[in-house]
């Protein structure tokens, strides 16, 4: 078995309008998979570092059966870089393929059991998801923020009751449960606390004209990426300079309620050394654009309010918006 | 999702030295994948017509929980067919690989899994494996000989009993029961007794310049194909000419004892119309060459002994012997 570099198949169309820009993406889930589809056509030199705390569903079950990473939110991203050709996306859909039925394999994505598989073959995290890369013609490298699987806790504030008793502050353990924990997220940790981050993850932060963090799950997808102690030490020694993609509104059970300040806030509380360049607003999570100026100011940024969420009133993004908002600000 | 003909990955080099030739190569399963091995050297226009009856391990798994066909055979031909680079042989090995452990992906091929889900996303036997024969660069095509899943059943003479009754003939179900029951065994049947064999299969078959049948797990992987009844009659009005490989020894459960005389009676047996122009088979399988000669002449064919067994003292052919055979026969 040889290692990615080696091989000779050819990667798909690249159509960077950047190309010499470098650009680390850090995050999760559907939210990575945004910024993703959106840097792809902007950066000539991509690589996602995805969060590695999912419990829940194929992922759980895969990291239940075999101790490895839970592999959905990188193939997830693997996916979101595909080549432009049919090839490319039909692999993507293949990979993002769940098989049906009530059996044993039910819901399992056909990716994440390759992902594991080549895991399990080659003993070596990155150089099997290069290979599923190089399967995709991928416009782009996908690495995990940590090689050792990890837990998400919470310290959640649960509801005050209803004669008016503060509610406990409790510790809630795993991805799954922190997402849809009720109450309000206090703080979160990870178990181990110091895990050790990948290094070719580490290399590509400390070295990136840009590191885009966010959109996504603030608590359980976004913020994970500041706790590990390497990862948040190439961040903000990074050469590089930092942009913040907003969420569009709160998530229930992680976020409800959340307006631009409280996400800015929960960073801040996480990684109080972060270093911000950027942070990119949609106008409608914007009640009052001169205070939230004036705040970003504060924390040393700029801030931009730029229409990036998609028409279909979902609050995801919209990749061409979002684009060109990162033409604007890498070129 | 567009179809196998649109994609633009390279096949991998091909370096056949009788590019005009068309071979379909009939069988399963190891046996199967000793043909592929030494004809993709070999001939131009390759194609794998693959039993489909197993009902054993991770394919009878998979076969069980998604009622499609039983997808290791197959897998291991495109594996014995992948590209001649580091990149057809990584997927090769990727494909082959089974999951360790002891949960409830143990034992599944990483290819059958791929396969099974592919026919999910694609509905279309065929068409799913063309993908994979793209992503291996596959030097060749693989078919299953029928796109229903089917049992093969097996009438078996018991052992005789210590006080010499003679044994009962009973009916055994299943290929795996079927290739380790205790006794002889007298014929076989399908069930369903006329599955709809593959079109494309057929239309190989009756285009080949050569058909190749065996070698093989006789009654398993080897006379299915003459129980298809569409095959059959493509195979016995095919304007190719057919060649079979003789087992180097008989199996256990399956053909203990058989030499070659009894190899060709069981092939009779089944498909007394069968026309065969040549049989392969090895000298040390050969007690009686005149004798055998004047056997296979009856039957209207010719004898090709050869040293075809591989230098391990396994019943498994060389590649390269087998190769050499095929050359001269076919040039």
């Amino acid at each position: 078995m040889s290692s990615f570099g080696e091989t000779a198949v050819p990667l798909g169309p690249r159509q960077a309008d950047l190309p010499g820009v470098a650009v680390a993406a850090l995050g999760g889930g559907h939210g990575l998979y945004a910024s993703l589809a959106a840097l792809r056509e902007v950066v000539g030199d991509l690589t996602a570092v995805v969060t590695v705390a999912d419990n829940g569903g194929s992922s759980g079950r895969l990291r239940s059966e075999f101790g490895v990473l839970p592999p959905g939110d990188l193939r997830m991203a693997l996916a979101a870089l595909c080549g432009d050709d049919d090839w490319g996306r039909t692999w993507a859909e293949v990979l993002q393929h769940r098989f049906a039925g009530d059996g044993d394999m039910r819901g399992h994505a056909i990716g994440n059991l390759l992902i594991v598989g080549l895991w399990e073959l080659l003993g070596d995290e990155v150089s099997a998801l290069d290979w599923v890369g190089r399967l995709l013609g991928a416009r782009g490298r996908v690495l995990p923020m940590a090689v050792t699987p990890l837990d998400i806790t919470a310290d959640v504030r649960r509801p005050d009751g209803p004669d008016g008793t503060p509610g406990a502050v409790e510790r809630v353990r795993g991805q799954v449960e922190v997402a849809s924990s009720a109450g309000r997220i206090v703080n979160i940790q990870l178990d181990p606390p110091d895990p050790q981050a990948c290094p070719e993850a580490v290399a590509t932060v400390r070295d990136a004209d840009w590191v885009v963090l966010g959109p996504g799950s603030w608590y359980t997808s976004v913020i994970p990426h500041l706790m590990v102690p390497e990862l948040r030490r190439a961040l903000v020694g990074s050469r590089g300079r930092l942009a913040v993609v907003l969420n569009l509104e709160g998530q229930p059970g992680e976020t409800a309620g959340y307006g631009p300040e409280d996400h800015l806030a929960a960073l801040f509380e996480h990684a109080p050394d972060l270093r911000i360049d950027t942070v990119v607003a949609d106008p409608r999570t914007v009640a009052d654009a001169a205070g939230l100026t004036r705040t970003v100011a504060d924390w040393g940024a700029r801030l931009v309010v730029a229409d990036v969420a998609a028409d279909d009133g979902s609050p995801r993004h919209d990749p061409a918006r979002l684009a060109q908002v990162f033409r604007t600000l890498m070129a």
